[in-house]
């Protein structure tokens, strides 16, 4: 076959590949070839921490495809008909020429290799801190197979007891499981003053707490020095002059995208340094596209560029780039709602749409709620969603949902996500036609309930007041009445303990002269999770009292210390 | 308080309380009471295969709060303010009068009172069919606490060895489940010709073999007649005169609505046997609403009337029913899109939207595609997912989503229920943004990935062929050229055994020749899961051959014998 297209993908891991093999689908003719400078080949690379902490121990299995074949050139070129090039750099791209330079690292062997279309999936690298010490052996990152390897070692052997992760984002709170269960002590340090930024507070804080049952959390601390003996980590010193043995340190503290080569070629970049592309994943040079990490992209809610560097949206990314370097700009990525997920032991954390910090800064006028109830039926073991959700004031559409907890938190944050796709409102929430048998669910959905209280909220029938403003009263010393309307056994077990009356649910319409005199003095009430707390309010409400208020997320969501 | 509205519910089990609480909040000073025929309120009924299967054992858990209080008249009273009347049944509805005349069970007392605005929560009836015997001890349905109670009592006696199940649909299965974890020999029943009605054939036929494995399934064959000895059931005999010793027999043969009292009030039935309500779930006479299994309520993609007695939905009316009765019609609930899911033992199974039949129904011209494929990857313990997706082949809107398999089921139908909720198309979700991280989903969730597959044959990129369109073939001796592109090792494990030739799709670039000559003659590709081929689909279709399908669903989907 004679002018069939010469497509050159730089850069194997996720978008690469997925480019590669989708330009393949719709031209079988062309000719494709893959750089990659790294050894391996689509990687998973999000199974990393899942290897180090043992959850499987053959670690080919991140390099084969669901059948058990490892994804190497010999596979790429059989299966996909596409040459792989790995330990192989491209050095320069020469966008006159329309051809690209590259160096085997291995051979030494140069060579140059014309394109029609060229995509950029160059990924990102694991950003290192400039702090002394960091060249000592024992600092690593988890982001290639080489370090997936290095600690799997370590857990392995067994011999290294005490560690640090730097970084308290998705990767480092991943990372920190991966070491916990290697049965190695460990400090998670975090420079800012939560962890999990993407989260707004309250819920960092709920994963925070939960965390320090694992292992030692610090914030709002950064490591000034990396302290070594012979070459080798023995410990750090933190900027506040503590210091911490350990023989590893983990550093997660984000990633940058890999722009050189774009840049170096004259293509546009991003206020943010990611390679701008418009949403047919295509650069300023109308010959090539880019994919992945090293790109910006649009959040499709507050319509911001970001840099959104998931493996889920770089397979995306490059299945569009791959489908228009053969068939012109015919397929679109519109973008992201940054949805975001980890696991952190029996917990799901995640994210999807805008946080209350992201829709401030976006500039829309929000409502919020939280939702404290389980997943399924107390009598089918049920556990516990902590869902934090934000729709816009006006147009009651929904912007975001936070959720955490032992309980099924990917499905909640899926159903949001694909809501938040279809711009659904509050109120097309109400009555979801959700799939419901107790072995899967409440009979109304906890993000149904979610939907609910949201609507309550919206229509007035209930004001909430955050246990973060709860607490600053308390601490001020405000008049305020605060009524816990859960059953006597429940506050014996475990309470506030910040002035709080009991006078549970049952009781209080024959109570209601324990009340405070005055119909015009703040009352907050709250329960466990705060259904009965929002059942109190209504009532007090409705017998004249002007400011009552259901402490949101109730008892669950106090992310401060309780009398036990 | 004087002139607060008096609301009359009919019925405690899941609208009656929800309307009744959703009032209560929309108005502290309304007289509000609750009339129910049998002894127990608000009851779980879906959780009760659970409690007979032995996933829990305290019944009070069906019956009581999150926080174990027993949802009773006196729970009733004090937490929510409402009068529950238990066994007390509600004998007549006088519009005239605006009262209702009623009769306590147990004590025989009888009265009438008065309402302002009545809400009807009837709910539905076990059919029981006319089959001589009917009467016999240990013939039995699964609709009540007490039949909950004497299921269970048998489970724990173990005395009961053989069982039927009549009725194949969803309680049937979840009861069939129930009494096979209490250790019962089984034999379930069908009249029709195959299993879950709501799903297409070949779905349901995956489910009859996986039941098979778990007990006897028998379809196209009716209960003729209840063989008792001693008033004692011992045997049934089937339609085709065959017996099946048993010692218990669970009727599961569907419900029907309770809609005496509402027909002679004169309130308007619907075609399908349920009371006529509007949006608001007001019925014919604006002061009498009705929610829940009594009632029609509409598809909204078929725009139909439906009966849809499911407890998730009854709920959601119910809410709306209680607002709408103290605020005037201010809530609505716009209509279902019968989302169903059950599990049966290590798989779930459901539906969201419309299936093959109910699209042809409604006059829609639809195309389908069957995904198969895990729900997380490999290294994570992964399980299989067999999805069928319909989508509008005009507006490419999605109709329907078919899912089962031992993975995350309900994640799956949840996402599609949300999608079709938004009115979305397959080009929205070819790049949801769903929550990924191993522990949670493949990078491109098994939801994108029928997306994709859906847009790959919308846009001409392969054909489809179902599994039982080639079994046809084969029957017929057409001559086909059946191409399977697995692996020899995976051949050798499993084959379909009806002709077919292996090239692996590794190898079938370099083995061209071995494909017929005749670029015209039909050729049929597959794999285990037919992704790979789909891609020996596309290979081979470039290479000028004209009549190529894809096997959907792959050997995975295959709902017919295999060689092994």
């Amino acid at each position: 076959m004679e002018n069939q297209p010469r497509i050159i993908v730089i850069g194997g891991s996720a978008a690469g590949p997925k480019a590669a093999a989708r330009a393949r689908r719709m031209n079988e003719f062309a000719e494709i070839t893959m750089f990659q400078k790294g050894p391996d080949l689509s990687m998973a690379s999000c199974g990393f921490p899942y290897f180090v902490g043992g959850f499987f121990d053959d670690r080919n299995k991140l390099l084969c495809t669901p059948t058990g074949v490892v994804r190497d050139p010999v596979f790429y070129w059989n299966a996909k008909g596409i040459v792989a090039r790995t330990n192989t750099e491209v050095t320069k791209i020469d966008r006159k020429n329309k051809q690209v330079d590259f160096k085997n690292l291995v051979t030494g062997e140069t060579g140059s290799q014309p394109y029609d279309k060229l995509i950029i999936a160059t990924g990102a690298t694991a950003n290192k801190p400039p702090i002394p010490g960091i060249e000592l052996k024992g600092i690593t990152t988890l982001q290639s197979m080489q370090d997936a390897d290095y600690l799997r070692k370590i857990r392995d052997d067994g011999e290294i007891k005490k560690a640090v992760v730097i970084g308290g984002g998705l990767i480092g709170i991943e990372t920190m499981e991966a070491l916990h269960l290697a049965g190695i002590e460990l400090t998670l340090i975090e420079l800012l003053p939560q962890l999990l930024m993407f989260l707004d507070w309250k819920l960092a804080k709920l994963v925070e707490n939960y965390l320090k049952s694992k292992a030692q959390v610090v914030t709002q601390n950064g490591v000034a020095e990396f302290i070594g003996e012979n070459g080798k980590l023995v410990a750090v010193r933190l900027q506040d002059g503590s210091e911490i043995p350990c023989q590893l340190a983990v550093v997660a503290i984000g990633v940058r995208p890999n722009i050189e080569l774009a840049r170096a070629a004259g293509l546009e970049i991003g206020d943010l340094g990611g390679i701008t592309v418009n949403e047919h994943m295509q650069t300023s040079d109308p010959d090539i596209y880019a994919a992945g990490d090293c790109c910006e992209i649009t959040n499709l809610i507050s319509g911001k560029k970001v840099l959104a560097p998931y493996g889920d949206l770089a397979n995306l990314e490059g299945r569009v780039a791959g489908e228009n370097c053969i068939k012109g700009n015919v397929a679109s990525f519109p973008g992201t709602i940054q949805t975001g997920i980890c696991k952190l032991f029996d917990w799901g954390v995640g994210i999807t749409g805008l946080s209350e910090e992201k829709a401030e800064e976006a500039g829309l006028e929000y409502v919020k709620i939280v939702n404290a109830s389980p997943d399924k039926p107390g009598f089918m073991d049920g556990k516990l969603l902590i869902t934090k959700l934000l729709a816009d004031k006006n147009s009651r559409r929904i912007l975001g949902a936070q959720c955490l907890g032992p309980g099924d938190v990917a499905k909640q944050l899926a159903i949001w996500a694909t809501a938040i796709k279809g711009n659904l409102t509050v109120d097309d929430m109400l009555n979801a036609d959700l799939p419901y048998a107790p072995p899967f669910s409440l009979a109304i959905d906890h993000s149904i309930a979610s939907a609910h209280i949201m609507q309550n909220k919206m229509n007035g029938l209930f004001e909430g007041i955050s246990a973060l403003e709860v607490k600053e009263k308390v601490d001020r010393g405000e008049d305020i009445f605060l009524l816990d309307t859960r059953g006597a056994d429940e506050f014996a077990e475990t309470r506030l303990g910040i002035g709080e009356t009991l006078i549970p649910i049952g009781w209080l319409r024959s109570r209601m002269d324990e009340l405070p005199k005055d119909k015009n003095k703040e009352i907050i009430t709250f329960c466990k999770i705060s259904l009965r707390g929002y059942e109190a309010a209504v009532l007090i409400k409705a017998h004249g009292y002007t400011k009552v208020k259901v402490m949101e997320g109730g008892i669950a969501g106090w992310p401060f210390e309780k009398e036990k």
